[in-house]
Order: structure tokens, then C-alpha cells, then sequence
């Protein structure tokens, strides 16, 4: 009965207002051409954004008569869009958030594509422009504003958590919105999606109206985790490495919900850099919360960190439970010091340029059964180094555990074998087993068979 | 350990800037003088918001070394609440909504209280002076925008219902919001919060910033039925009447959600104006809506109607059941009629002065035993007249189940006796009863004792 | 061949916006009724504000079939002029600050007469009442706010200088409006538009768009000396008293250009309240300035200050001479004691309520011959009583010079005769005798005759 | 007395805020390096705004310890300088309006420069490759607005005009302010500055509080002609072709007043583009206006244009004699078609694409004594080539007349012989004749002795 394609012209917003002849005619080129796949993904993943429960495979093949082109207009560029899905729309109107969304796409996948990760002036292989590439993109994005002070929270953790999980980052990012805090998450569901709206209510009962709601997301997950249109700024890196680098030098400060072992490997990625001894001094607020019922969870991440990496990475982060309120007076507090610092050291409020980090964690880990077994786990190395080797490692699980190629190799080869210090390996073994009886291992399984096997 | 009360200097936010040395010294005078006990009941009432679930006297005995004087500063005006709940600040600073919302207290209960209701240029006996200083209370709260078009749309409905039913208002509400169009209620929780809370997801995503959630209370309920913060603009209206025809002339719309015997009170007081022969011809979008399994409270009323008003009268609105995107299509498309005719009949956009009220719907009923018994509930008269009749006798049940006095005369003299025509009588019992069934008598009653018998 | 004439419906661009049925309705009746013809010629005068050649009876006569009528719409109030000046108009659209002007008459003349001056509230044969009316008066204007800090420079001096006096006027408004200073004047020409303009051009170069330009007129020679567009905050006080009380309430520093006998006339009224006991303390700016060729007017009046007033007047105020940017910064270093003192005495930054004005200040003088005769012109009072007598004689003198009913009673009975103290008189004499000598005494006079005559 | 230099550090007001690591490393470089140079003489031009009768030389050397130096701070860039001129600053505060212009500079000879004119991205020897690089310039800039619809007006003439002449270009500004449209001129005195002074007076009385003062300039002649602060949008082009390139592209409308050989080297500049076959068709409105004493100036070119290019050419303007009112109306009911046409054809409001401008136009002439010699002066050739020719003679005579070089060629090899059709030839002979005769030919010059020998 009613209809669920609609076909629309959309002019933008505000992104992409002014572009030149040539670069339209790039556009108009790039948008039909080698990465046309891509952004027609992309852009769909954004339309359809409430309809969550759908592979990316499957939302593609139901819109297979969806298209996108690009045109260009006497106020700028506009967009035919053909057989999209209707949610999107109100009265046959686009719904603002979802137009900008639609732009960013362009924006991100298109332009920033072109004009920086196809540009010869930075060279990604080097640490350095690498950093630039992603100031780059998150600048042509107008999300670095240079007028606020540091007040931007990004917040951690799982996707797939449980309903008292969820409430509890709303109240979080209630205390936080409260208190004039902005939030940066990753877009999607669970974790990221608790704290922004927790947030808006706060900024609202504050009559902020001015509220930032950054998502920063990638092509390879936009579709399974399509960003919500509360979401009002947005924008897809090119890939998981430089969304990570974008999240902890755009934020002033970290919050880590319950997650499963992804969430480990982010917790593994931001100590190991702020281990690195280079930026010792820097201050980064971070806290690991969750509800009573919860708090397992970061109990045993603390107790497999405090031995491995000793007491001073234990010292980098505070855990809460259960206390909203205390999370974001933590966040606040932090915000001064983190101001303080960067006034001290003229570094930019909206850019962490002063924080290293290294090659290692620039570049992708590629989990493959060699790989996995060659990860020198043991403690006679810097303990930010053995961060990196122990992130890797939960990288590899997560692939084995849900990535198509993980599990492919895992049928193929068996599990992954892993090995390391007797001691490590120990803790180890009780905090997965203790994932394992959370059911955090896995969204949707109740038995989980493990894809590695520690060698002690 | 945590401090629970607070004391601070509180400044305006917008409200009551300018004031002359005349009216700050009266102000200073009556704030401590006859109204001050009201005065400080409802200032205490907006900074407890969060507490709904204990009733006035209780706050005031909690709270009893709670104060609020009004000091005069170079800015304009001041307040120092002393021993105020902790719950209305962050950080000793109080949350910017309940700040405004103080203000408002301040505005109305003794601003306008001695500027406008204790002024002899308004006889409230008259019907165009009720008309008038409604209007001006209204206007000296800053709520009536001339330059917005007609987008106001009323929420009735119960304050007690289920989490189902709260979920659908929220629904509806963040249907409107996508639609542009803003909410006012009579503040409090349930079908009073949900519309804003829906709209406000609403306006976020369409980027509205500018969204109008109009609270209109009065203080007989202010305490029980504290305005949530969400509520950026609050009127304390003087009484029960002004509210409801404050609600009716600035709305331009009306969405009823499932309620007790007060929803249907509302509704036939909307009713009863809308049949009066001089509102022939005047649109106004009115709308009975709720989900599928609360469908049969409507059905009730709607037979109710029928059976006693007749088909002209159920002609005045629309049943929705489950369908929250029909019901903002239907509001959005009253809009444009209601302009239409506002623009023809060069009547205000913000104040709908063509309405004729009559004087019954603003003088209060007295639900004695004898006016109760006296009601004239037949078919001999024009059905505007029926219509005002019934509602008084609505007034009359809610007043006997739940007011304080009306229980003590049911305890004293027994239940209200009413007669009638039999058809009225015999639809009217049905749909008692069927309220009954439904719970809606009495907020926590399992089994209802009606305090009425209809003597048919 | 161009139409001189034009019919147009104008919208309020701000003020007016909300009014109630009752309000309009008197607005209609009064607008038509007893302030009709007074409405009509200030509404006439704005309209035709570029034409200052003419006087006001000539500008009557020529557009004597202009017409204006207050009309009621849907966005609330409108004006029809019929036969209005062209020159009010681009291309048949009415230049908006001609507009906002209209409405400001329409506003002050009606509307504020009936609600303030007719209204029975104040008693304005009282000296706190008086100070209120004109506070509410100001305040309906919304020239007040006070989230602005202490920067309002009112500017006096003579309407018909010379080009090179009217040139140091804009340098002197430039450098205030360089400091983010906003200018008052009393509207019209010479002195009063010279340091708005100066000033538009110091707020454009700091980038001020929100400079304030007031001007405050009166009945009486509005017609004579019509606000110029650039004057953003128009208000029309009802007499010549209650506008000097506006002048030095509302303003937080005076500076004063040359000008002839009705400039020494507010001098003296300024010193009179300055030197009343109970303003001891009070920090108010007061800078007498000239160019190097007209720096003789102040000279005169120093020494007639000197010698009437004392020293202790003469303190009050700073004679600068050809040298703006010093009057400007004298105005910012007083607007920081300005500020700390009301901050410190808990009044107003928008409105001096501490500052004593003597009863006699605020009534009209009428000067007539036995009035001028009887003046108590000797040193043996307290010095701010003698200068509220020389304040009325300067203004018997500015209406015997041009007045038409001081110019009538000369004619009939001859030259006023001012008797009192030999050194005030002989001081005195020199005075005026030099501003003859300047050609100040009167506009366009080549030789004056004196209308009074000193009784040593 | 006075000091007159400043030391002082000064923040952007809105340009060059977030800034790459990599930019400000190249920006430190550069401005430090191989165009320190010019970046120190423009940051110079642009600080001595008010002392237009010196030449840049002689700045210089008043200056000679002036110094500029880029910093990077936590909330972007500063700039420290020391030696300063102190008209630039307020009490120790820079104007705001030179602060914008000095960063603008910063934007524009540093880091365009090494952004877009060292790009090798843009090939500056191909046509469209130059028209993208004026956008990128102009666009860095922030002055193309996709927002607004066409209404920027391009006001030629000369720098050195009479009173009364710069009287009737303010007169015309204000007029065009009226209306709302916007000015663009070249910075500097006479004819570049009354337009704009007269805008901002009509703008102030509609109450415009965004009018765009667009002032374009380039080195060369940036120090002679520095920008008032009036000018709220100021762009350094590279060069005088860029220059001229951005004028006709930016500008929806063109309005010449009197001046020189240069203003006639301006209209066969623009007359040249128009005629182009390609360009039929488009909207470009183009008024010639003087006040009555000084039509004669239009008088001539007119009749050398009919004479010349003919009444094809003449089709393309409208001259108009002191009736600014009425070139303020030609213009508004221009934009109409500019928006319509702009619509139609799809192209931007912002930057006129569809425009095609010849090679030759982009190219700068060399005004050598061969290539004037050489110059095909005949109608044996399109209109729109004459035009081109005569463009390049009247260079080569503004060259001879007044620059560096020309005047030592013509010391060194006699007079420019130029040669061509003998009507043509006679034509100019009486148009220079007649500049001659009006003073216009050079500023200060009493007798003026041609540089050039017609040889017919």
C-alpha cells in the first residue's frame, strides 16, 4: 500500500556548496566510475538507516534498483536519487539528517577519496602524513572547530549489548550532555547510539542547542551499523586504522562501555599509546564504566592488564561502576587539564597533534594463522610495545570469530595457535572464558567454540 | 554523602530582565506577602521535577527550611534559593531549563497574579475579559510567536497509562516533530511527556533547533505534576478553566491519547465549543488516537458520543488507531486549512480569537450533591449545551474519585445521584463500566467502588 | 513625471507584534480619535524624514491628503498610508527603517499614551512616578538591555552648525564607535546625526552590526527635526522634560558640541543634577568639546560656570578642544567606573535609577514675563538650586528667540527683564553678547535683537 | 608625543583557523622565505590603511624595522608584529577590519600561493585551467556565497576623481545599498571607496546587516591603493589579469564612472569579453554614469565605441547622466535576468562559468615599442578581436603614461607609434584629445605630453 521507493532531487545542506567546474566534473566522473560501487553502497546504507536487523548483502539486493548521480546547479551540486527507500523520507521530503548524511557520503567516499587519499602530496606510508591525511579529511568534514574548548567525549563499546547495558550509557551521556560535553561514537547501535541520545536530552534540559554528535565511521561497517540521523556530524574514513587515529585525536577523552573482544582491542589500542613514552604527560582522560550487573566485564580486563602491563597502564584509566554522575565529573575535570596542556604546549584544542603514534598502529594487522603465532607475547619488551602485540592478537580473535576471511581461514587451517608467557597466558585463557560466559564472545551464539588455542 | 540540598544566586535566563523600581519593590513585597506560600510551593515544585512520584505536602515537609527572595542587581533581578534540592543543579550550578522554569514561577504567580488577574481593567466576570487576560498572560510569557506559522499541536490524554501506551505518544510525537510541528501539553509524566520527548528526536533530526514545547500547568497541579525541563516554555495559568482555554486558543490543533474520565472531560469540552452554532466553519484538527490494544477506550467514547451528540458532533474528529504517521499527516494537513481560514478571517495565528467559548466553560463547576442530581442530561436542547452538561458531570465523577473534596462529600452524603434520559444513561454505564474493566478509574485501585449511581 | 505620492500596507518589522483584541480595538479608536491629528503629523513627519528645509506646517499643507489607518491581520497589526512621501519608498517598498519608525510613532503616540501617560497608575504630578513612566515609556520602546554593559554616549549640541563643526561631530562619533561606544541623540541634524554617522562608520571597520543609535524626539519638533533612517531605536517622549530625563537615565556619558543658547540651557540642566548632594559620588562622563576654531563657545561658558557655579561645577566636567580620540577614550575610562559603581550600588546598567532629579527638573518652566522677572538669579543658595534657575532663564530666552508664544509675548509686552546678582549679570552679559558675536543666538538672524533685557 | 608604532600579537578573526601541521610548517617557511618579501610589503600596505598619499616606497622606509612573523597556538594561528603603524590599532587593539584584511593577506600572497599558483594541479597556460584557479583563490577566500542570490555589483572609475565626481559615486552606492545590492570594487580611493561608503548608509537604513564590500586587489597596486576597512571581504589575486578575470565572474553587474585611459582599458576589457560570439546571449548588465559635469567623459568613449566596434557593441551598455536611482534600477532588474538566465542554464550564481574569456585577456600584454607598433588596428577582423587590440593600446598608453618601465622605454625610444584604419585613428585622436583637455591623463600632470604619435 504505500510506497517504499521514492525517487527525489536533494540539494545540500552545507557540505560541498561551492565546488569548482573541474571538480564537479571529477565528481561527476568519480561518482560513475571506479568507486561508484562503493558509494552507491554507502549512500544507501545512510538511506536506509533505522533498518538495522539486515546484512549489508541483503539491503543491497533489496534496493538493486537504486541509483544515485550526481548534477550540477545554478546554487551548486545537487543529487538525483532513484528508488530509494522511503523510510527516509517524510511526505516525500528527505529528512534533514539524513540529506546531510547522504552529502557526507559524497563528501567522504568521492571527494576526500580524490582530493587526499589519492594525492600524491601525502605520502601513507609514513607516520606523518598519515596524520595529516586524516586532519585532511576531518577538516574538509568542518568537524574541528577551532572556536570550543575541549569537550568532546568519545564513547567505547559494544553494539549488541544488553538493554540495561543500553539505558546505562543514555545515562551517561546524560551526565555528560548536562554538563555541556559533546560526544564522538563510532554510529550505529548499542553503545554508540545510548550516549548521543542521553546527551541530547541533557543539552536540551541545558538548552544547548549547539550540541556536537560526531560519528565516525568506515565503508566497511557503514552498512551493518548505518549511522542515525542524530548524528549531525558524519564521516566515513577510509579505513578501521585511520577511524581510530581520527577518534583519539579529535576527542579529549574516552569512556569505554561493555563490549565483547573488539572493545578489548580498543582498550589495548589507546593504552598502548598513551604507554608510549613520548607522550608521557599528555593528559587523556579515561574511564571503563558499567551498571552493577556489568561489572565483571571490566574487572577481569583490569585484572588481565594489571598483569601484563604492569600498575602504570592501570594507572592511565579509572573504572566506575554504576555512577553516571561521577563519569562525567571525571570527564569534566579532565577537560581542564587536557586545556591546560595544549595552552601550555600550543597545540590545537581541536587536533591532537602532539600525541605519537606509532607506525604499528597506523598500519592494518593482517590475522593470518603465521602471523597470529609469531606475536611475541611476553614481557621482555616496553610495555607499550606488548599493548601492540596484545591488541593485534585481539584483532585476530574478532576476525576469527565474525570476519568472513577469519572464519574461512579457521575452517581451512584449524584454530589460530597462540602463544606466550606462561603468566599471560593464563590470564588470558580466565578473562575469554569469562567473555565466553558473558556470551560476549559472539552476538548470536549460545554455544561458543573458540578459534584459537593457547600454546603455554 | 551527597549534599542534598543547595543554596545559590540564580539570575534570569530571558525572563523578567527590565523591571522598574515600582514593580521590582512589589515584587520584593508580594513575593513575601500573601502569595508567598504559593509562590514557594511551586518554586519548590520545578526545582524537585525529577521527584514525580510523591505528592505536594510530602515535598513541602521534606523541604520545610526551603526559601526563595527575590534581590534586585545591577543585570535586573536576582533570586537566593536557599536549601533548594540538589536534584535541580549539576555541579552547584543550576540545570539552565529549571532556571528558566523558576522564572517562570516568578512571572506568573506574582507578576502577572498582581499586573494581571488582581488588575481592575480585566472583569473576569465577563467573557472577552477572561478571553483577554488569558491572552495577556500568555503574551507577558513570551509565548505567542507572530511570526511562525500555524504548527501548535495540543497532547490530552492520562497521566497514568502503560508503558505501551507511552511508547505510542512518543510515536506520534516524533511524527509531528519530523513534520515541524511543536507540542504543547499540561506537563507532568505519561501522555504529557511523551509527545515532547518523540518531537524532540523529531526536530533533531530534521536540524530544528527552534522546536516550541509549551507546558501549560496551573498550581493546583504544578506540584504533583511537575514540568519536566524538555518544556522550554511554562505558563502557570490561574486556574483549571484559563488553562483549558489557553490550550484551545493558542493550540491549532488537538491529539487525545487514552485516558480516565479526565481525558473524556477534556473531550467534551472541546467538543462543547466546537458545536456552538457561532464555531460552525472553523477548522480545527482534532484526533483520538491510540495503539491497537487501547483501541476499545474509543471505541467507548466514540458510541458514547454517538448515542448523546450525535453524528454532527463525532463528525468533528478523526479515530486513529496504531498509525502515528497518519495522525501527524492529518494535523499537518489541518495546519493548512487553519491558516487559510485565520488569513480569511484576519484573525491571529498565535491566538485563536474567533473561537467562542461560552461562559459556562469558564466558570468553574461546583460538583455538589445537588448540582450533580440537578444536571439537565437529556436531548431537549442544543447538543453544545448537552455537550457542556456532560462534561460537568465528567467534572463531577473525576472530582468523587479522586479530588479531596469530592471524596469527602461522597463519604459523607453517599454517591452522587444522576438521572437522565434512559438511552443517555444506559451508553453512559456502558462505557463507565468499560473504564472500569480498562483500570482507568483510579490511578492504583484494583477494584473500583464508583462513587455515583445513575438513577435512570 | 515621478510619482510623488504613494499608497502602500506596511507590516511592523518588530514592535507591536502581539496585541489583544482589546488593544487593537482602543489602538483603532484611538488612532482615529482625540491623538488623531498628532499622530498623524508625526507619522508625516518620519515618513518625510530626508526634507529638513521645510517647516512642519508647510509639510502639512503639501501632503495634505495623507492618510494613515490601523488595519488588523493574521500576523497581527497593519498600517495603510495613503498619499504618503515617495521619498519614503525604493521602488514602492517602504525603506525599513522608515518602517520600524512608523510603527515607533504609532507606538509612543498612541500606544504609550494610552496605556502610561493616561494611565491612572501613575501619578505623574510625583517625582518617583515621573521616573517610572518614563522607565515603562523606554521599556515598551525595548530600548533597554540589559545584557549590554554601560557604552551609551548621549550627544548634545546645536542642529544648525557650521560644515567644520558638523565634520568634528563625525570624527569625535567615529572614534567612539571605534570603541564600541553607541551613540544617543536627540534625532535631526547637525550634532545630533553627525557622531551616528561617525560612529556607523567606527562600528563597521570593528565589525559592530549591533550598534545602538537612539534617538529620543518629542511631539514638538519632530516634525522640525525628523529622525534620520540611520537612528535604529526611535522613541517619542511625551514632552521636552521627560526626554532630558531619558537622556541622562538611559545615557552613561554626556558629551557636549557647540551650539547656541538652548545648548547652554542642557548644559545647566545636567550640572544642576550633577550638583545635587545626593549625586554626590555618582561617576557621570561630561565632556564639553569644540575644533580649534570654535573653541571660544566653551570658553564663555567656563567662565560663566566659573563664576556662577564654582569651581566645584566646573569639576564636573572636561573641556577637550580639537581632539576626539582623547573625548573618546575620557568616555570609555569613565564607562569602567560607570559600570563598577552601579555593580557596587546594585542598579541598573540600563537605567540610572540612583540619580536624584529634582522636582523642578521635571516640570515644564513657563516663562513668562513675571516668571523671568521673579527668578531668584543670586549666589545665596545652594549652587544646584542656582543652576536650576538658570537653566529656566536660558530657556525663557530660547523662547523668546524663537518660540512662537515666547516670540508673541515679546511683542506685546517687550524684552523680558532678568534681574539678579552684578557678577552673575555681568558674566552673563558677556555670554551672550559673545554667542551673538557667533551668530548662535539665532538660525538664521544676521542682526539679533536681544529679548530681554538685563535689570543689573 | 603619540607612539607611533605598536608591537602586538593578533588572532584571526575567522580565516586560516585550522590549519595542518604540514601548512603551518610551510607557512612558518614561507613567510619567512622566497616571498617574504611581498608578504611584509602587503602586511605593510594593509596596516597604513589611512595613508593613501604616499607612495610604497616611502612606506617602506618609514617602516624599515616593521616585522611580521606567523606563530601556531592552541586555537590555531597568531601573528606577532612588531613596529606596526600605529593607525592601525585602537588603544593598543587592532581595528578588526585590518585585522581580516592582514590575515587575508597571510591567506593569499602565503598560502594561495603555494596552494593553488605553485599547484602543478593548475596548468596557468591553459584557459579553463586559469578560470578554476581565480575559483580556488576566491573560494579559499570565503567570498562566493551559494547561499545568496545574484547582487554583487561591480563599480569601475578612477582612483584620483573630483568631489563632485566622488560625491555621485556615493550617491550611486547608496542607491544600489537600497536596494540590497552588494558592491565589488577594486580597493583604494575615489571611485573604489564612495560606492562603497554610499552602500553601507542604504544598507544601514534597510537595516542590511550583511552587505558584502567585496574589495579586489594584487600586489602591484595594494600599497598605492590600500583597502579601507569598509571592505569586509578583501582577495589578493595574483596578478592584474586574475584580477580583472574575477571582476566579470564574481560581479553580476558592472556600473563605470569616470577615469582615465585606465577605465577605458577596463571597458574594452569587459565590451571585448561581451562581444565574443559564445558570451550572445548572456545577461550582463553595464551602465556608464557620470553626474552632468562630467558626461562628456561617456560622451567620447561612446562615440570612439560606435565608431569603432559599433552599435553591435554600444547595444551591450547604457549610459546614464545623474540619475543614480536610476542606475540602481537598471541594475536590480539586471539580477532578475542574471538569475534567471544563471538558472535556465544551470550554471552557478556564485562564479560565472558559462562566461568565456578569451586567452589573450588572461594573458598580460608587454606594452614594448614593437608590440605596440604591431597592433592590428583595423575592422577588418570579429569586434570582439578589435576590442582586444584597442584594449592592449590603451594599456601600453596607461603603461607610458605612468608605469616604471613604460616610462623608461618611451626616454629611451621616443613615443609609441601606433598606426591603424584612419577613421579609427582620427576617432582616438579625439577621444585622448578630449581626455587631455579634462585633465584626465595623468593625476598631478598641468601640461601633459602624449607618449605615444598616431602615425595614420
Amino acid at each position: 500500500m504505500t510506497k517504499t521507493t521514492i525517487d527525489a532531487q536533494v540539494s545540500p545542506t552545507r557540505h560541498l556548496g561551492v565546488l569548482s567546474k573541474m571538480e564537479v566534473n571529477r565528481l561527476l566522473d568519480q561518482s560513475r566510475g571506479s568507486v561508484f560501487r562503493l558509494y552507491r553502497q554507502c549512500s544507501l546504507a545512510v538511506l536506509n538507516y533505522g533498518d538495522t536487523s539486515d546484512n549489508a548483502q541483503e539491503v543491497m539486493d533489496r534496493y538493486e534498483k537504486f541509483d544515485i548521480q550526481v548534477t550540477s546547479k545554478e546554487r551548486g551540486i545537487k543529487l538525483n536519487v532513484t528508488n530509494a527507500p522511503a523510510t527516509a523520507f517524510v511526505d516525500g521530503t528527505m529528512i534533514k539528517g539524513v540529506n546531510e548524511h547522504l552529502f557526507s557520503v559524497l563528501r567522504d567516499i568521492v571527494f576526500s577519496h580524490d582530493s587526499i587519499i589519492e594525492n600524491p602530496k601525502f605520502d601513507l606510508s609514513k607516520s606523518d602524513d598519515t596524520t595529516d591525511a586524516v586532519f585532511h579529511i576531518l577538516r574538509n568534514a568542518d568537524v574541528l572547530h577551532p572556536e570550543t574548548n575541549p569537550q568532546l567525549i568519545v564513547c567505547w563499546g559494544g553494539h549488541s549489548i544488553s538493554r540495561l547495558e543500553y539505558d546505562y550509557t543514555k545515562r551517561v551521556g546524560y551526565e555528560l550532555g548536562l554538563r555541556a560535553l559533546d560526544i564522538c561514537t563510532g554510529c550505529g547501535p548499542g553503545a554508540m547510539k545510548g550516549p548521543m541520545k542521553g546527551a541530547s536530552v541533557g543539552h536540551s534540559k541545558q538548552r544547548i542547542t549547539t550540541g556536537q554528535y560526531l560519528g565516525l565511521t568506515e565503508p566497511g561497517i557503514i552498512a551493518a551499523e548505518s549511522p542515525n540521523p542524530i548524528v549531525n556530524e558524519l564521516v566515513i574514513m577510509p579505513d578501521i586504522e585511520k577511524r581510530l587515529e581520527a577518534f583519539v585525536r579529535t576527542g579529549h577523552g574516552i569512556i569505554v562501555f561493555p563490549g565483547g573482544v573488539g572493545t578489548a582491542e580498543e582498550i589495548l589500542y589507546i593504552l598502548g599509546i598513551l604507554l608510549h613514552p613520548e607522550n608521557k604527560g599528555i593528559p587523556y582522560p579515561l574511564v571503563f564504566t558499567a551498571p552493577e550487573t556489568s561489572k565483571d566485564y571490566f574487572t577481569q580486563i583490569d585484572e588481565f592488564i594489571g598483569a601484563t602491563l604492569g600498575a602504570k597502564a592501570q594507572a592511565l584509566y579509572e573504572i566506575v561502576v554504576d555512577d553516571p554522575a561521577h563519569v562525567a565529573t571525571i570527564m569534566q575535570e579532565g577537560m581542564t587539564k587536557v586545556r591546560k596542556y595544549r595552552k601550555e604546549h600550543s597545540d590545537a584544542y581541536y587536533y591532537n597533534w602532539l600525541l605519537k603514534i606509532d607506525r604499528e598502529f597506523q598500519e592494518p594487522f593482517m590475522p593470518t594463522h603465521e602471523n597470529m603465532r609469531n606475536l611475541p607475547i611476553h614481557k621482555d619488551q616496553e610495555n607499550h610495545k606488548l599493548a601492540a602485540t596484545l591488541r593485534k592478537m585481539f584483532s585476530g580473535i574478532v576476525a576469527g570469530n565474525v570476519k568472513e576471511e577469519g572464519l574461512k581461514a579457521i575452517a581451512e587451517h584449524g584454530n589460530f595457535e597462540i602463544k606466550g608467557d606462561k603468566e599471560i597466558m593464563d590470564r588470558m585463557d580466565k578473562m575469554l572464558a569469562s567473555f565466553v560466559d558473558q556470551k560476549r564472545m559472539k552476538i548470536e551464539a549460545d554455544t561458543y567454540v573458540p578459534c584459537y588455542t593457547l600454546v603455554k
